[in-house]
């Protein structure tokens, strides 16, 4: 079984505490710490960790106790907005293991968050059933600055914990979401209008996939534009049908296709789904993939 | 490193003698079995273990010393060719190893082989440098009976170990090769000459692809015919390059192609090759797949 789980820390700046933060995690059994990056700008470190339900709750519960001891909200500054020392914790179903069990673990780390810590904890996505608090930003609308009067206002009572901020420490949004994926696809032209339009008939907000979010951009040094995308569940909308969603649609305007790029990690499922597509392979199952078997017998 | 290693022995109708082989390999560290399978009528095992150079080479020590013990050729009958106690050895590269460690490999286990059992040993496939024993049926041609004398014949001496056979464990062939895909495509006719002429196209024997084998079948009780393949190298020629020359081909006989289906396991990135192909995917990365990350940190 394998979960990830990418904790966002409000803690950017001072290197010495995000690395004790990472080693803390690094010493805890049946976790690892895949990865973790700082921005002294957003003042705010992302980290990446996966193992299994018990491993990934202790690792995110000694984040949270490090995070609560170190981070003081009431002096913080930065670009990127927050609420919580640590800001938002998602737990993503990677390998056997489901998404239910993502939320199960979601509000069971959640609960004892609130317990061990008097931090309040917000749940979000698939982990809330409260349609106006599955979206990150409008729970975080506010930010820190203003939680005191956000949580004293009506349908803003958290989901764990007291019914106002830690001092310091704000509060917690947790829960669970699929994998994203960071996909781009570069069209032979520099004509902007064309990947914006794209864009707009390819994202959810504007009436495309349910689960794509797109913009259109010019790559200045190479004369190209790029219709930039987060595909936020695989699954449900997979990459192979927004490229030929894309590649069409650049057809009507005489432009062709150039090239794609995955950036960073991409769960082995979704290029498989692709190559299952294209290939027209029926019954395929994902212990057919020597190294998922492998892994499964370890 | 991730190294499969495939030896077949020459014992497939006493289920305890293989069944003790496969606890031999399972108590040694650094490998896993994965599988092992007995065929009674070609009296002869297949068994599946990973892990790395070391475990590996472990592994198959114990196993000829296994098999030199209870396996006698000369009382050996079957249906499919065989001139060893253990017949062959390949060693196949998986993940973080290249074909030349896989070679050197070979090499030293077989050394050992020869040295420690007194069993004469041939290096085949990638591990041969000599054209005419690269091929096993070459090696293996005259079997366990004829050995003696091909021994003694011009060109025949082994690459390691004695000039003669081992009196009751005949003589061990190993080597390294690519890891084995099979696949097949099935086609929406029932048109036997269809399958069997595109078989004949894209296999290398008669024209066709350098690491493809191929015939047409009948699938009988469907009432469709398939192109049924091995792809021996997906490195160099690829799923999707022997998919889109099968569908040209069907198309005319005024044929579609129903379906293709992957046969056991495939190496990842057998299957991201067709995902970066058909998504035109630039820039990828081994390790830009989830699950390479996460085992690369273990």
């Amino acid at each position: 079984m394998v979960i990830e789980c990418v904790p966002n820390v409000s803690e950017g700046r001072r290197p010495e505490i995000v690395a004790a933060m990472a080693d803390t995690i690094r010493a805890i059994e049946g976790v690892r710490l895949l990865d973790y990056s700082s921005d002294a700008s957003h003042n705010r470190s992302v980290l990446t960790l996966a193992g299994d339900a018990a491993g990934v709750e202790r690792a995110v519960l000694a984040l949270v106790e490090r995070a609560v001891a170190d981070i003081d909200l009431r002096t913080h500054r930065g670009e990127h907005p927050r609420m919580g020392a640590v800001d938002v914790v998602p737990f993503v179903p990677i390998e056997g293991v489901t998404m239910a069990d993502c939320v199960a673990l979601a509000r069971k780390v959640g609960a004892e968050i609130a317990r061990r810590f008097t931090v309040p904890v917000y749940l979000y996505e698939e982990a809330s059933n409260n349609p106006a608090r599955k979206n990150l930003e409008d729970i975080r609308r506010g930010e820190f600055e203003g939680l005191a009067a956000k949580m004293a206002s009506e349908g803003w009572a958290p989901d764990f914990g007291p019914a106002s901020p830690h001092p310091s420490a704000g509060a917690t949004v947790v829960g669970a979401r699929m994998p994203l994926i960071a996909y781009n696809i570069n069209l032979a032209t520099n004509r902007l209008d064309v990947a914006k339009k794209i864009a707009a008939a390819i994202r959810h907000s504007s009436g495309g996939y349910r689960f794509v979010k797109a913009m259109g951009i010019m790559l200045e040094e190479r004369g190209i534009v790029q219709v930039s995308m987060n595909l936020t569940n695989y699954e449900k909308t997979p990459i192979f049908r927004v490229f030929e969603t894309v590649k069409r649609e650049a057809e009507r305007y005489g432009v062709q296709v150039l090239e794609s790029e995955i950036v960073g990690l991409v769960p082995s499922a979704a290029l498989n789904a692709a190559a299952e597509l294209y290939l027209q392979i029926e019954g395929f199952k994902a212990d057919q993939v020597l190294e998922n078997k492998l892994r499964n017998q370890q």
